[in-house]
């Protein structure tokens, strides 16, 4: 039994093309990948267990509709995390 | 970046328990494959990045209503897979 949620491909597509962009406190790895975390708990997933499910998947995700879902997603997470970062326990 | 769907974890579990005692249909892999992808698509996802993270969130997912939430989950997937199974197309 394998499934992939293609969801995850997506928004770490996306976190690493804009994180720069993103409006974010601090921009160190563990705050990018606890917006990559949040994001995901607050996105439909979209599990695929073959290839043909997968690209479909893709294609639905990179709708306008969807992306600026995903980006409205993580602009939230990203102020979730910059109030409450986890770096400062490391 | 990397963080892990710790729903995954508890469906898997339980399908590879519980997968003789569902009504399903067809007890095939692919038929097993597909509750299991419906089932997470269905689920609130509930990534963690950290050990203790992933921990907390297991611990979340055991108790009595989300067991009971993930069996109802998984029976109308079983419903859906045993009306529309994939594996006729192999």
């Amino acid at each position: 039994m394998t499934s992939h949620n293609v969801m995850e491909d997506v928004v770490y597509e996306y976190l690493e093309k804009h994180w720069r962009d993103i409006p974010v406190a601090c921009h160190c790895d563990q705050c990018k990948t606890d917006v990559y975390t949040l994001s995901l708990n607050h996105l439909t997933p979209y599990y695929a267990n073959t290839v043909s499910g997968a690209m479909y998947a893709k294609a639905d995700l990179m709708t306008v509709q969807s992306r600026a879902n995903i980006l409205a997603v993580l602009t939230t997470s990203a102020k979730t995390v910059s109030q409450h970062p986890h770096h400062a326990n490391n």
